[in-house]
């Protein structure tokens, strides 16, 4: 069972960024720091600049930068915003891929769990995983 | 969110299986009835024959049929089972993918969040999700 790599790679985004505070730091040196190739990092960061997790300053001292605190980002939340989709089986995205529907009660019961694993990481915001004091407080 | 094709191929294959039941069902049939290849199902059932939750005969009038009812079956368990790991992000399978690590949260956080998924399909039984009367009972 897998996140896609766009949320762990925006998890990490955010972690780091708020790891280099108070200075800003460059799309390029997130995906190096993390061995991510520079184009899928940006797509990723585009998208939490959009969210107002990131916000992005030009010019030749830009870089990123937190949009709010650590403790104001619910893990839950995030990854519900990251994640494409919850179909953890084809069938839930698509329902021509299993012949046992409209009988079988598997998507119930994985969503039901689902809800819960989302539930668990509501509990906590990128502050609370963030064990380093730095890395907890915006800048 | 996913969980591997492997995984939802197994289930499948089992609530397949059981539908059929009395009648055995080749792998071939199977595979067809779910749109799978036969190449990889082979392999699937192979593992779900090896954990026990199937059985093969052999022989002309040969094929597959359940080891075990499906009463007997917790999905948490054979998910488990089935998953090659629960390493939601990269850092928790290779420690050497994150440069956060030691001090950051998230591999604990998701470990407690993937808790929460599989004890709530620790309350169900394969039977429960598969809602026919029918596909309930071992023959």
């Amino acid at each position: 069972m897998q996140l896609t790599k766009f949320t762990d790679y925006g998890i990490r985004t955010l972690l780091t960024v708020a790891q280099a505070a108070p200075e800003l730091i460059s799309v390029s040196k997130v995906a190096e720091q993390n061995n991510i190739s520079r184009n899928h990092l940006t797509k990723v960061a585009n998208k939490l600049v959009s969210l107002g997790y990131l916000e992005s300053v030009r010019g030749k001292y830009g870089g990123l930068r937190l949009g709010m605190p650590l403790t104001d980002i619910p893990l839950g939340h995030l990854v519900r915003q990251l994640e494409p989709d919850f179909n953890l089986v084809a069938c839930m995205g698509d329902h021509q891929a299993c012949t046992l529907l409209p009988t079988c009660g598997l998507p119930r019961v994985l969503q039901e769990a689902t809800a819960a694993f989302l539930a668990t990481l509501d509990h906590y915001t990128l502050a609370s995983v963030a064990k380093q004091p730095d890395m907890i407080l915006v800048q």
